[in-house]
Order: C-alpha cells, then sequence, then structure tokens
C-alpha cells in the first residue's frame, strides 16, 4: 500500500444546524474526485447493529435513560460502528467521513452535560483506544443561527435539540475546549457564510493536514 | 426503618438447567410467607429499557456483536435494571432477587470468553460499583446433568447455550473461581436432587447470611 492510499478517518463535530451534512457531502465529493473511495457514515448509528441501538437511545422521552445507561449505549453502538464499517473501510485504503463520533459524547455528556468526563474517558479508552480519527473538523456557529438553521432542516434529533439556549452554548463551549486539548487533531472551523465559503475554509484544513488525499 | 426492613439483594447464578428459576421461586416465596415485599427479576433485562435491550442482544445470530459491544449492551442494560428496578426496591426495603447479574458477565465473557476479565472490571467499576448483591448463590451442576435439564425445558436463550459441553464446563469453573475470590458474598449450592432438596440448602445459606429475612 502507497502512502497515498493509505485510509483516512476524518470527524465533522458541532452544533445542530452547523451545515455538518451539507459540508461532509461536499468534502466527500472533493476527495472522490481525487480519485479515492470515500465512506460517509455518522453517530450514533452506522452500521446496522448501531442503527438498532440509535432507534433505542433515540425513540421515547428524553429522560428514558440515565446519563450512565445512555453513554453506555452510545459505547455499544460506536463499537460495533468502528468494528463493521469504518475499520473495514480503513484497511481497504478507503477515507472514512463521519457525522459525530467519540468527541460529541464529550461535548454533550462529558462537559455540558451530567455524565462527567472521568466515564467519557474511560469508555473512550475501552472502545476506541487509538482508532479515533486522524483529523477532527468542528464546524462552529453562534447559537441563534444554528438553532435557526437546525429549526429549518427540521432534524430528527428533538431530543437532543430540546434542551434550549444555555445548553447549547454550554455545548458550544465544550467543543471550543476540546480543540484546545487537541490542537494537533482538532480544527474549529468558522460555519457561518455561505456553504461554498464554509467548503473552502475546509478544503484549506484537508490540504495541509492530509496532503495525500488529493495528490492520488 | 428497622434492621428487619432494610432491603436485600440476591442474586443466582451458574450455568443453564442448575434450576434458577425454580429456586428463586421457592425462595421468594418462603421470604414472602416471612412478611416480606419480594421483587424478582432477571438479567439481562429486567427493567422496560434493559429488556428492550436484551431483545436486541438475544436476536440474529450469535456472532452479531462482538465482545466488547456485548459487553457494553449488557452494561446499559444492568445500569437502566439496577436504576429503575432493583435500587428503588431496596430503597423501599424490598428483597430482590435477581436470576443472573454481573458474575454472569465475568463467567461468560470475562473468565470463559473472549472479552477478558480487565474489561469486566472496568465496567462493573462504572456501572455497579458498590451497588452489587448483598448474597449470591452459585448453583452448580455436573455439565452433563445441566444440559439435559436446559434441553428438557427448552430455555429461550439458545444463542448462550449453543456453544457446547467444552465452553459449558469452562463457564462452571468461572464460576467456581469466582466463589473462590468472593467467599463472603459468593456461595456455591450442590444442585443435584430434587428441587426441596436444594431448597433446604439455600434456605439454610439465606438464613445464616441474611438472618434478618426469616426474623421481621
Amino acid at each position: 500500500m502507497t502512502a497515498s492510499s493509505a485510509g483516512a478517518f476524518i470527524s465533522f463535530e458541532g452544533g445542530d444546524g452547523a451545515g455538518k451534512s451539507t459540508q461532509i457531502k461536499l468534502l466527500a465529493d472533493a476527495i472522490r474526485d481525487a480519485g479515492r473511495e470515500v465512506v460517509t457514515t455518522r453517530e450514533p448509528g452506522g452500521s446496522p447493529g448501531a442503527e438498532a441501538i440509535r432507534k433505542l437511545l433515540l425513540e421515547g422521552s428524553a429522560d428514558k435513560w440515565s446519563p450512565v445507561t445512555e453513554a453506555l449505549l452510545m459505547s455499544a453502538a460506536r463499537a460495533d460502528h468502528l468494528e463493521r464499517i469504518i475499520q473495514p473501510a480503513l484497511a481497504r485504503g478507503a477515507v472514512v467521513i463521519t457525522d459525530r463520533f467519540a468527541d460529541s459524547t464529550m461535548a454533550y455528556q462529558g462537559l455540558a452535560g451530567a455524565l462527567g468526563e472521568k466515564t467519557v474517558i474511560a469508555l473512550y479508552d475501552l472502545v476506541v483506544g487509538n482508532r479515533g480519527p486522524d483529523l477532527t473538523l468542528i464546524l462552529d456557529l453562534p447559537i441563534e443561527e444554528g438553532l435557526k438553521r437546525a429549526g429549518a432542516t427540521g432534524g430528527q434529533e428533538q431530543r437532543f435539540e430540546s434542551k434550549g439556549a444555555a445548553y447549547q452554548e454550554k455545548v458550544r463551549e465544550a467543543f471550543l475546549e476540546i480543540a484546545r486539548r487537541e490542537p494537533d487533531r482538532c480544527f474549529v472551523v468558522d460555519a457561518s457564510g455561505s456553504a461554498e465559503k464554509v467548503a473552502a475554509r475546509i478544503r484549506n484544513i484537508v490540504e495541509k493536514k492530509l496532503p495525500a488525499l488529493f495528490n492520488a
């Protein structure tokens, strides 16, 4: 396997309404145009088993599961997703782009939620270890704008969106904190402006961090 | 709350076909006859959320989930079961008797299975901590006899029964090892002979270990 055909694992993170889906599609198309296989996926879910767990997580009232139970279910889904989809794709040299990964657990449950960082880290070590993303793009947007956009698209993740602006502000701060902790892996992207402008910012980061993707 | 009305948490463990269901019913009746509320339950499952997770665990082929994913799902179910059923029952002074608990994870997945003890212990610390059983009765039976009895009752747990006698022997050894490690909590019960004889052995242990249950 040459350097240019080695797999690469990219995650998109950020609050709802930041434009992750659109940007993932644009980046995936650009990398495919450069001749690489790209697998796009999402969490929670991404594999048949993990999607079944996702259904359990999202159905019912917001307090259906306690923070610990929710984190264990998320982690089970993540383990399945990693083993069945992400790792096999990387092994055959594909580029994997996921809409949310473990940083969402740290942001929503560990830093903004009631679970605590220690439990999040213990589960990360158990499930992900050194199999995490090579590059994480954190789409950052003022809360009012994100809520407006998320409302306009009528997102499926009502449970996670229903907690109000103060909570969303904590989540935004949490993602910025994660970026400060892991500056080699995490890049904060200004998600305001047109989709094309944001895509250009992302392309700029990816070309610097993973130059082989565009030089196949 | 007087000493005699404090809750007590009892688990039954052992291979399939050892007679756990019958013995749980007999012990529950005896404790109810002594004037106490008894909640009988089971794992995986025991609460609405945990039963939904149990369905995910048991449906599909035996290799549907990897050992890590299976353990995370088991742990999620256990967290829900503890929070929604066991802890509230203990708090109101009831006696909780469960058909399987965390020792089954250690026996089937940690000691006889591929998961390893370290992961099992990490998940135990996360989910159970100091909220484990006061008393564990391990029903022990020669493998041939257990398989014969389990076959006769047509158990629902085909997935866990389908691995053959050598695996069942490893599971039996694993439960005996757990009993050696925690002699204050775990008691091995000879499960051969009539249900009445086994019930008398169990009653003898419970009366010594938790005398308040029969002296309300």
